[in-house]
């Protein structure tokens, strides 16, 4: 069949780094130019031609610079005759851009979808999309990941017997049952209300909580306002112990300071799809990696293999 | 401006007619052959040359018919040299079939968005679709109209002190709250457990529903089974009468009989986005016109204004 | 190369089956569920990923339904990793839509022709399409077969010194004189009249056919009405027997039980491209399968051999 | 409503200066440049900005250059922002190249209909395309116009009581019908026999033809080696006098001068959808101008009224 | 006709204002939100529908932001359904990106004019374009205007009789010399040579300068590397004066810093193409507007005038 | 991997046998019919069910015949089913339409790239595409060769201490450089002015060339009025001897005899791109063949190797 070959994006070098030692191949540099008039020139530096490409690139800050150079990689692998190009894209950040709630705005995340296939790929390898429903939003076929399973592994160790997984709120409830499921513990979720436009709060949690040791589960915590809301209810129904975990942790404007100085948070827990600035450090956190799943998927994938066991959230 | 020319499939000819009248505009006749072979044939009977087309057709029972009657009657109009054609599909069954939550399915609402293109509509006025993400499946402009304007005014006329709006699931809080705040009433919400995958079952109600006067919410009522476990929630927190109201009315396998058998439910309203069948009656029933919200859209579409205001949900 | 996978629609399981054991290949299981709302899910149950996959299925009654389950099945297809995805459509019912012989309808053939790639045809096996420049209506490649070896082959056995082929009219000529050439008969033709929009008629057979032995030989027979015309003519020449011979033998309208019926006609031939109802029985009729054919064609597209000499009508 | 611009390329500017006349338009100037490489270039030289753009330029010999110089048109229309561009196409070549009956061979016709859409054409009007199947090959809409009027007004100043309307073959008899019934005569067809892939000759007639005078009716003559095929089996019926009618008279190789040197043949009409070189004449010949129907097309097109009356061929 | 609407994206709302004071509209507002995980999201606050959009966005740095905020505006116009959507690109920084001059790069003008087109852009105004090639690479229509006339005003006033136009390079000689003629001056150019792929120097000048005033004309300064060259070049030949003038003015890494500085460079003039940011004063610097030649191509191109007179550079 | 099966048009089969020898493959064979009514047909005549085929055909005189020829083989070649089609292109006529140099015409390099897409070429084999940016007018991935390398190896042998190679105008510098470079000169350049639409003439010689060996480089000689204009200047300034060198040898218009006719001309020199007509000949012709390298090209893309180093120009 044809050879693989693998390039990453400057998202997340770290990522793609680990995916490529876990396959066993190497990871083919690329020479990332920006010219006086700020334009970006990306080099492809391995030959592509009749290869099978990977182009690791997760859509995190800073979002619109790792947009264009991916479409630039995208579009370089095809003019280098790339036999197929997929996108593996651990974070897409424009995935909560799903929908029309105001008018005369774009929905971002399927423009983005289109200027993907646009730029030349032949499919989309994510992770955690914001909701079901972006799957639908490509044109080119998507393998969809989830982390509940690396996430699982984790919290397995402990004792378990009086855990709840909260989903802060209902959008994320399936995933916490079945992450619940994984773990043999309880489901609750956080309910929201709507103030305004601009307010949104957990108003109150659904579930037994009092006198229980919690996991808290979202798909990403950006500046951490729900999570934050759902810990203050959670703190007046008594639980006893609150720890956080989360797929993507973008952890902006000092969310992970925050949630690191409430005494009753013991434990933050993500996956590495989003890389971390060297001042987002905390005692509290714990990065798992999903390297070696996305590392599993591209060899199936390259090998024809399914791999429809490893989306499977049941 | 470019004539407005107005067509109806046989999906739905009543709310085509209401919609017509509506406008002032004759509905202009349609020919359906079904040859031997059981192919169908449209002929679109009035002059559509630079003619601002509407074809009215929801996608209803029988699904398949509708749909590939409706692709053919866009063929013909593209055929027959229409400026513009806008499908105007009240309510849109594949919109459900939105996401891949099993190995090597299609993503049905995905791919109607793009047959109804390839097809040659222009452009598309839905209403509630089952998830604002569906909107993101179409390449073309959609004007996605709601009801809950329609739904309460009905309502509105009688005492609502005592009332609670409940949402069967949390899927529907969103439109549910914005229903209770056009009513000036509080807002509830039912707890959907996942038992298996066939079976999912209201589990719980969130919220004080105690001695109330309940009004459930649901985008569309099919098999019923969701409002049904909901009303035996209910009943178990002793509410003092259930309304039952839904956008769509789909009332599939003696779902309407079923809920008109209840006595404790007192009302059932839905709106005329589907046709109702001869033997589909009940005392209980109540059915509400969107026929001119519609044809307001129609009429602001046709002469370019803003039809935002219409279908803002706040 | 990559591994043959296999799936059939629910429009003609025989035929499927058929295919696959000429083939030596498993046919791949399908779900196909309908929902309350009416709309089909189909899910392939085999691993798709790189594979050359085949969907067999004949646009037969009801065609819209087996129309739409088509595409479904093609997009899941796609979005399953499919390298490649051949329809082997044995009969292609929309192939009479053909032309715009009246104003504002659509050129059936051709839209459905492009709802096929829409949904992700790769390309397309047929079969006798009813005229030959359908096979321009599709933008992908299509392999064209005829069934006039597997009709001659039966024929061949008997005494066919006095016989002569007759073509109902003069748009199959081309094909009825291939067949006679086979069968080292003469070949005749029923000319047809229009005497209004509704109603046309034979009203002459050109060629010398008294006391001769007869084969009509017509590409598919519905209702049955032209070929009833053409006996009424070759009665009125006084030929000596009647033997009927098509490829798709749709006989809708009770067209079976009318020739049965008809003393002079001593055999009803036809193939396998359309399944026949429990009800479609006659003691004349002599189904032959064109599964072989399909499944030495589905052999060389796999393994890029030349398949020019299975569509050669010389 | 946008004003119209008409130009014309190179193949046939008489008609287009007819046109012009009829509509009370000016033929707006083209230049057509050919570089020392050989290749073309052509300057629109009025200004098609948001203009209802008119390119003239039948597909005749030479046709490679034809095609070409129209297809730099389109993109130049487009290129200059034309509102919507319309080829003018009397006659389309191409149109015979209508299946594959050949392995390994493009079906032209369908070739050129996608070149026309990718260089920019919005929609065509054609005339008497050769299979009223070519109309599918295209995804732009087309107005299909034929000239049995013209025709037959120029036939009916005299007595046609003996009259027999005669088509060559099958393929054409539907046309020599309508013919016949404008005319108020009856039909016959020749029919023609394949010796072998480059021989056909016509070997019969069928219908009473002895002692009639005849009109001979087809769509087109190049070679005519079929209409002479017609005339020597027409002699041996002993007919009265014979008249050839079609609308494209090409006259290839000669044709033109054959068939005057026939006594028998009384004389030869064609219409002007093909430009006659200045050596292809005849005493016998008489062109009649389908520019009129073209204008008063065009005139439909552009003001967007119904053309449907003006395809009808009943 | 339809009305016009004008946007501003956020890369040089000066321009735009100064657009619309000319052409007497409102800049219609936009509301531009950067949410916590760093996406961008476009509301257009002015209704869309049927309205003939105009976007000015230049792609300037920061070049990926502003490109990303433009695709988003595009598609928000279309969604909501704007009858034409014009992207007004003053300066179009990809251009520069339009060969293939390493393996395995991106051609990235051609990309950007693919992504503009998927987005939605119905057709493009821009400004002195780095090649006149890179018109080709866009799909719709392209207006390409210069600012010679503009320039050339600004000096006409004083004496040019001692004066010579250089341009730093062969690529910009055609441009010099249609910039001498309109200043009847002479005309001569700096020649390059390439040392190695990172060092170009001007190593000579063409044309007879010694003792005269020099105007150096360039398309674009950005690092200024090519001008300070030729700077050094001119010295050397004894040039009287030196005034620099170009129609792209980014003037990146202290550009104009360098050029002020030099005694001997007695005024800068570039135009408002590219906005400056508030560091980047000089008092020898001249910034000439294009706003008046934009608002005139707008209006044209909104009322389907003719808009060559304004790119003729002759 | 998938065979290679090479087939020629009819622009200039020599260079397609020589390619054929070269790779050790047959060249299938083609049959060109052209019909009564001038269009074309062309058959493949070697099965291409998913081979690697590549079509050799330069776009020379005559162009429009050509070119549609090639059109008819790509869409041959898809409709048989080819896995790739390469489209070997060794000289590209419409490569010089690359700009809109005048109002509404089309930019004719990037619509004949389009066709070539429309009709089926996966990807195109070039040389010396008379700008680099024409590059970038195709969709699909092009390799660009260039001569360079040939031209050079032939001037080796000879004494090249006194030479310089001197490019006709700037836009051939960088390429002259590159060849200078091989051989180890130093590099001239004549300097065009233009005087009116029509003349534009060689005014003067930038670099030293007076009492040196010349050797005048350009990438396409046609009329030869620039090479003509530069040789009197040369002459002017006393050259020793001039040597004419170019990839493209169009010769058009008796160019080749007017250069053979100077006596100051030694040699001319250029490469087979183009075949010469029988009366193209001169005793101080050399023609070079690019066979070699066309071939290994082919060879490294049909077995997936890197071409980069076949293109670089450095």
């Amino acid at each position: 069949m044809r050879d693989i070959v693998i390039f990453s994006g400057s998202a997340h070098t770290e990522i793609a780094e680990e995916i490529c030692a876990d396959l066993g191949k190497p990871l083919s540099p690329t020479r990332v130019s920006r010219f006086a008039n700020d334009c970006l020139e990306v080099q492809l530096q391995a030959n592509c031609r009749e290869r099978d490409v990977f182009i690791i690139q997760p859509l995190v800050p800073p979002v619109q610079e790792n947009l264009v150079e991916l479409l630039l990689m995208l579009d370089a692998a095809r003019g280098a005759s790339a036999a197929r190009t997929t996108v593996v894209m651990p974070h897409f950040a424009y995935a909560r851009s799903d929908k029309k709630d105001a008018p005369r705005i774009s929905i971002g995340g399927r423009l983005v979808a289109d200027l993907l296939a646009t730029a030349g790929a032949s499919r989309v390898l994510a992770m955690t999309l914001h909701s079901p429903q972006v799957h639908g939003f490509f044109s080119v076929p998507v393998d969809h990941l989830h982390a509940l399973d690396e996430l699982a592994d984790h919290f397995r160790g402990g004792d378990l017997s009086n855990t709840v997984v909260v989903s802060p709120d209902f959008g994320n409830v399936k995933e916490a049952s079945a992450f619940a499921r994984r773990l043999g513990t309880l489901v609750a979720s956080g309910a929201k209300q709507r103030f305004s436009d601009d307010r949104v709060s957990v108003t109150s949690v659904i579930g037994d909580v009092a006198d229980r040791d919690i996991i808290i589960l979202d798909d990403e915590i950006a500046r951490g306002s729900t999570v934050v809301g759902l810990i203050e209810r959670l703190r007046e129904q008594k639980v006893r112990s609150i720890r956080v975990a989360c797929t993507h942790g973008l952890f902006s404007d000092g969310a992970l300071d925050r949630l690191t100085a409430m005494d009753d948070v013991a434990e933050i827990v993500c996956t590495n799809t989003v890389p971390l600035a060297p001042e987002q450090t905390s005692p509290k956190l714990r990065v798992l990696s999903i390297a070696p799943a996305l590392a599993e998927a591209i060899r199936r994938i390259h090998d024809g293999e399914s791999v429809s066991t490893l989306f499977d959230i049941h």
